[in-house]
């Protein structure tokens, strides 16, 4: 029998998880299907929702019940691992949502919204000084916020921790410095050997419903369930796990290239099947939630690309690509593969390919860390930007719609997450590796099309732990050793130069 | 300023309509899009939710607001017919959700869950006698229910109370009895005319991209505003009215007569134009809510038939149903006014015309009363409907499938809804009829295609009022009488026998 404040906790996120399930439908329902005129009934529901869960959740008795089962030992109860990922992540996940003032949270809130508006109008006209003060404004609010979460080292430690628990900008300092060069070196030879592949060599009309199909046979092939699970349309793709057996994804197509929606899914498939191995009858505690977001995009980029874009993939998948587009009937996989990893430095991040990814990555941690300190100013960004930019990328930034005002992150508050791509990143390399050496055969069920050997060695690894452990525990518990650059590097060499 | 305990009931009001929105989407999902493994945790957020509104609902100081209210004569107040809605509103169903003891409700609730498992195997089956013991349960807790919400002559009025306020089991009495001769008298002939249109008069092959273009041109065109709702395909139709500015319709098709949708969704458009015009301002208080599900029927009956089934109807839409079913450019508007009113005594009221649709109504009607008044024991409904369906139809009932087991609502503890149907036909017509005399120009627009005059009508009579006056103070006040059979009765021998 578990302790009554461990029960009367469980109780509670039971409770909250129907309101964040909630919270997600609304969500999804707005993006796939809510008519236009509901938008302002929309708003106040969700508002009243995350209002409700910020409510149960931050309660003075939750804290008393956390420091009950702290004070009966079970944040580290070696004999009960669910038990203590539930305390430890309730203690983390309050502490947090406590120490901020709620005025403070609400003047966050509603600069975000004012500033996701402006960023929108700034983009559109490409004009950075109607965006400059609402930037400035989230970027001041963003400061305060991490001071009073606190911090020891540096304030981006305290942003970091709301995606990524645990990691510190000290340790993303040493992995992109080695990270950094390396692609750079990379990226003049990879770009060369893809200037020979013609960029319209799959050119085609590719109406919705083969590269639908295509993508569901596909997605359900690498071990996506269907019947826990669905793909819809929206203009701006995201994956959603609404509940036990209910996770939704969704993406966009491109009738001139059917890649975008399938290497779309196969994303989206893969931090789907992670959402899909959470334990269910842990949903909605922490040892049922996804660990972090760069162990969530190690899943998507796993998939997506690790698998995805591999030789194998289109030896194995090409015959079922022609049967839905004929017009590929007379490439062969060497071309699909050349054709899914050309190399072309180019402006905006969510069109980059695998090689140029991580450099507009670190560009913008080191500009966010820059303006954090105090040392750069709001109206520099722009000249920063564009100046590394060419130092990076050897190209000369034509507008800031190209450049500083590309992303919509800054505008939502999303500072510190960047990065969680780039680890992202780093740990798929690290995993599909270590996979391949680990599970007996590996190789030639790739080649054959079987991906449940692959997908059970991450359900095990990855998702069944759910917050058990750290990010950076889990990576070293399932690889043997810390999240490194070598893997991921090693990979790019392999797939880019040889 | 209004009465602080009446600011008081509105914010409830305002949290309630946030949780009622929830739920009605929860269900919209569950039967549209949501994957089949999320339903067990999507039953328990239902369940969450609608706990929740009942708890917020019922609790004491809401009964404290209500009193308040009416002590300072808000009830009745004539210089705020919105506040003296709402309060009545409140106070009639305040009472009716706690006269029931808590234990209760959750037995009923449970017996239902169970009957209606039961219910779908037996009618699979056809075996009555699973389902007997079901029934016999939830007619006892209903007749138990009728007994604690309480009522002056005739527990059937107590359940009435809960779908039609104000109707008496009296009234329907005498509704009925004029109403089921002059029917019965009418079917003979009525179905010996439509003996001359073949059944198979409107073949073909109608895939669901064509009927679903049509019906949406005309659901618009009536004046269905897609801006703030939409139509989905699920089994069982039905019309949700979200939030404001969000009402859903759903529809099914049958790839071998278009007509299943058209129709389908132009009844579901006609409860849709009533949710849409509701106030959206007083949405989630009395004062913005449909008055009855009579009067819910009596639109949609109203556009389906009244105008869907007319002569002009098909004068003026059958060049648009040519253009996208170019198999009908042989067909002449009297065949398609034939064909879609074809007369058919049959077993199963959900495909009955509507010439014998009231029957059906009236024959579960007289059984519901006699149950619930211990004159009929459930062991003997099956004969009990055979041989009044005989009586009113001259067919025999071939298996319980095809009669007393045909319907869900029964299992589901819809005992005192079935009148509701028939109310909203003798409704349609007479409102129909009305219209015809008070907006001027009416038929000659109704014939051109053009709905405004007629929808701007109803706006006004029937949907801006919301709860403001009881359903029949609603009808009276529309058409300057009680609900009459005669103008129904009239409506029906001018279609079908002049």
């Amino acid at each position: 029998m578990l302790p009554a404040p461990y029960r009367q906790l469980r109780e509670r996120a039971r409770e909250l998880s129907f309101l964040q399930s909630t919270t997600a439908l609304l969500y999804w329902d707005q993006q796939t299907f809510m008519p236009p005129q509901a938008m302002t009934f929309r708003a106040e529901q969700l508002s009243y929702f995350s209002g409700q869960a910020h409510r149960l959740f931050t309660a003075p008795e939750v804290g008393d019940w956390i420091a009950a089962c702290e004070d009966a030992g079970m944040a580290s109860d070696p004999g009960d691992a669910d038990a203590a990922a539930n305390v430890r992540g309730w203690r983390h996940d309050y502490d947090r949502a406590t120490k901020l003032p709620a005025g403070l949270v609400e003047e966050y809130e509603r600069a975000k919204v004012i500033a996701n508006t402006a960023w929108a109008e700034a983009r559109e006209r490409s004009d950075f000084a109607h965006f400059a003060p609402h930037l400035e404004k989230v970027f001041g609010l963003t400061r305060r916020l991490a001071d009073l979460w606190g911090y020891e080292a540096d304030p981006y430690d305290a942003l970091l921790e709301g995606f990524e628990p645990g990691a510190r900008a000290a340790e993303l300092d040493t992995l992109f410095a080695t990270l950094r060069p390396a692609v750079v070196e990379l990226l003049g030879p990879a770009a060369e050997r893809s200037a020979r592949v013609p960029a319209d060599l799959l050119a085609g009309h590719y109406p919705e419903a083969q590269p639908a199909a295509f993508n569901r046979e596909v997605a359900g092939a690498f071990g996506f369930d269907f019947a826990a699970g669905r793909i819809n349309t929206t203009t701006h793709p995201f994956c959603n796990g609404l509940a036990p057996g209910d996770c939704r994804l969704t993406t966009r197509y491109d009738e001139g290239n059917f890649l975008v929606s399938l290497y779309g899914v196969l994303h989206e498939a893969g931090h789907g099947m992670y959402e899909q191995g959470l334990r269910r009858e842990a949903f909605g505690t922490p040892a049922g939630m996804y660990v972090s977001l760069g162990i969530h995009e190690s899943q998507s980029r796993l998939w997506e690309n690790q698998v995805g874009r591999a030789r194998e993939f289109w030896e194995h998948w090409l015959p079922r690509a022609v049967h839905y587009f004929p017009g590929l009937a007379t490439r062969t996989p060497e071309e699909m593969f050349a054709a899914v990893n050309r190399v072309h430095p180019s402006f905006i991040r969510v069109e980059a390919d695998q090689v140029t990814y991580d450099l507009h990555v670190i560009l913008r941690f080191g500009l966010e860390r820059r303006i954090l300190a105090g040392e750069l100013a709001i109206r520099d960004v722009p000249a920063a930007w564009n100046e590394e930019f060419e130092a990076m990328f050897g190209l000369k930034v034509p507008d800031d719609a190209h450049g500083c005002l590309q992303d919509i992150h800054w505008s939502e508050g999303l500072i510190g997450y960047f990065p969680t791509y780039t680890l992202g990143n780093l740990a798929a390399a690290q995993l599909y590796r270590r996979a391949l050496a680990d599970v007996p055969g590996l190789p030639g069920e790739l080649a054959a099309g079987r991906y449940g050997g692959l997908l059970g060695w991450l359900r095990e690894k990855i998702h069944a732990p759910g917050r058990r452990l750290a990010s950076g525990e889990l990576i070293a518990a399932a690889t043997g050793e810390p999240t490194r650059v070598e893997h991921y590097l090693a990979g790019l060499r392999e797939k880019f130069l040889e």
